[in-house]
């Protein structure tokens, strides 16, 4: 496996300046065509250290990162000013430092293993999956990019359209998405499940007509005991983020997370929350793209305190059941009703794995279990139920 | 709990001639309005094994039954002949019958809770549901009857619609079902999961007109290690009942159960198959009921010596991970795709707990397993990505 990345690579290096196409705007030109493996075949995380050698010429520092870039670091140097590329960039980081903030809690030196793969069709683009399973603070953590531009079915064709975008039926439409998204479950009950998702967007038909672009986002946690001070520190720190761009955003954004991760037929929330926004075209892509890197950057000081501070709490034999009855919750909102994940199931030829990978190592259903009255379990059952306002 | 079950059974002796409505058509008439609680409360074992005295005075036999069944005995006398009371006696007796066979096999002497209750609106029916949870032999199982009739919502119309069954908009339907549904998760990973569904529908319009009936119905097996000669066995089983009716049956229904229980993005089977069939209508209605028998009087000879000859086979920790990674995926098949779970969610105020009891105690996601080549873990995934035949 090993020799393959190295014939990869070189590849790569040779092929650096000779990917792009006749029009910059195609979505498959700006990715740029890096191959680390012939024929599709997936790739994992040798390649990526190997390539650094090669991006230490690029005014790009991509030396922190977990991998290489999807895109092709001149495709990336030659757009700084594109979105795509600015998002890019600023996944790849995001990723970097939440995934080292989270190895700082491994106290057994437990790190992620990178998985770098290209679609099926390697001119679409890839992602990088960075996951700890079975770690000692981190029962299973996964933090995704995926870069990609592919033709947009007919299926999402008409979910897009049913969501509000003017798509003529008779155009072929390609899509262009970059986003970072994770879920960590941590092994002690007493630490939540953190969510986050950042992701930009951009559609064009074959002419390069009928553009649409726009932003997509939220962080949301999943308390398994209610700790009231955690959940307002949590809160307070998204709170922060959206008020630098404006007082009105932390309720707005706040509320549709609320009533985005509803199981209706439990009639209960996923979690307590945090925000959630979608379809953010507005504003000025630049304004929307600060906006969103600083949620993305607010991630760790929400999150990173209270993995430390639960991380070595006593656990009970109850308190894990009902930690693994409440992931079989998190499994139903993800496979019934999450969005991504559907979107994910209506890709064709979709990286499964790195969708999935939000499912917990362990879930569990009990058939008609119900917390005790007034217990803590009921506490939190309660919240589920009927959000509170945390700050 | 018990008193209040009391004055519950007191009510339903008074009121059990006085439930009859204008038209016998009206299905609400026909399940009468046998309360066991007020207020829609849910109902407890303790309400069947009380009303067997009242029963004795039928000429049908219901001591056998968990409970005593949703709809008024003397209702279910007057009707003998239609098919919504034989359907109701006949998936009665078999949900007993399977119960004490799975009861036989749990040497601890675990039993079924049994859970008889009523709809939010008690005269739109309810249920049984029967449960052995962390058994001896049985991890989970469940197997639920369903009796009831409530209008169809706007949404379930439009699925019906699209199925082929002619309801015109301007028409506000109701409907009535009565079906057997069961899943069965073994503790021990070299006896196989178990599901079948039996259930018989109505339809009519507010007028009585645009009237469908159908039956629909299977029984599945997932086993988590390849015995072929086990499989052989319940395959063998299932074609004798279909041959009995018609030679073309059990090829048609094989293929229909490997095409339905697919997990598209996985490009694999949920397992080894057996039959699967709906919308059953072109015959007379005693044909179909009398296959429809036959089909559900097979469930225990094809599946009880396959646990009476494995569940004490010796278990290692690798064959019980890979159990659960197995149902992680039945959980994923029956969240993602399956009609009845799906027409469950959409049903106002259906009883989630009797619909999600079909999920496993416990179920686990590793991110990127994949069985070593050659292993017998391999040899299963190999039959559910290209099913075989049996028989």
């Amino acid at each position: 496996m090993a020799s393959h990345m190295a014939r990869g690579i070189s590849r790569t290096l040779v092929t650096i300046a000779a990917v792009k196409t006749r029009r910059g705007t195609r979505f498959a030109g700006y990715l740029g065509a890096t191959l680390c493996a012939s024929g599709g075949v997936l790739l994992y995380a040798a390649c990526s250290q190997n390539v650094s050698a090669a991006q230490k010429a690029s005014s790009i520092d991509t030396s922190q990162f977990m991998a290489a870039p999807v895109t092709e670091l001149s495709v990336l140097e030659e757009n700084k000013e594109d979105t795509k590329a600015k998002m890019e960039l600023l996944i790849m980081r995001i990723q970097s430092e939440f995934c080292r903030a989270l190895e700082g809690e491994e106290s057994s030196g437990t790190k992620f293993t990178v998985d770098r793969w290209r679609r099926h069709n390697p001119s679409e683009g890839g992602g990088i999956t960075c996951v700890i399973q079975d770690g000692e603070t981190f029962e299973k953590a996964g933090v995704n990019i995926t870069v990609m531009s592919a033709p947009l079915s007919k299926q999402l064709q008409a979910s897009m359209r049913a969501r509000g975008k003017e798509l003529p039926d008779d155009k072929q439409f390609t899509f262009f998405a970059a986003g970072i998204s994770s879920v960590i479950h941590p092994r002690n009950p007493h630490v939540p499940t953190i969510h986050f998702n950042y992701r930009y967007f951009e559609m064009q038909d074959e002419d390069g007509n009928n553009k649409h672009w726009w932003f997509g986002g939220g962080t949301d946690l999943t308390p398994y005991f209610l700790e009231e001070e955690d959940v307002r520190h949590f809160h307070s720190v998204l709170k922060s983020s959206c008020d630098r761009h404006d007082p009105q955003y932390y309720p707005k954004y706040k509320k549709w997370c609320d009533d985005y991760f509803f199981i209706k037929y439990r009639g209960e929330r996923r979690g307590v929350g945090g925000i959630f926004f979608d379809d953010l075209e507005a504003e000025k892509p630049e304004n929307i793209f600060s906006f969103v890197q600083d949620c993305a950057e607010s991630v760790v000081p929400s999150y990173l305190p209270l993995v430390k501070k639960h991380r070595q709490d006593p656990v009970s034999e109850a308190e894990r059941r009902w930690q693994l009855l409440r992931r079989g919750r998190y499994v139903e909102f993800n496979l019934v009703y999450d969005r991504g994940t559907k979107f994910g199931f209506a890709t064709p030829n979709a990286r499964i794995e790195s969708i999935l990978m939000s499912l917990p190592l362990h879930a569990r259903w009990e058939y008609m279990h119900s917390p005790e009255p007034d217990s803590r379990e009921a506490k939190l059952t309660e919240v589920l139920k009927n959000p509170k306002d945390w700050v």
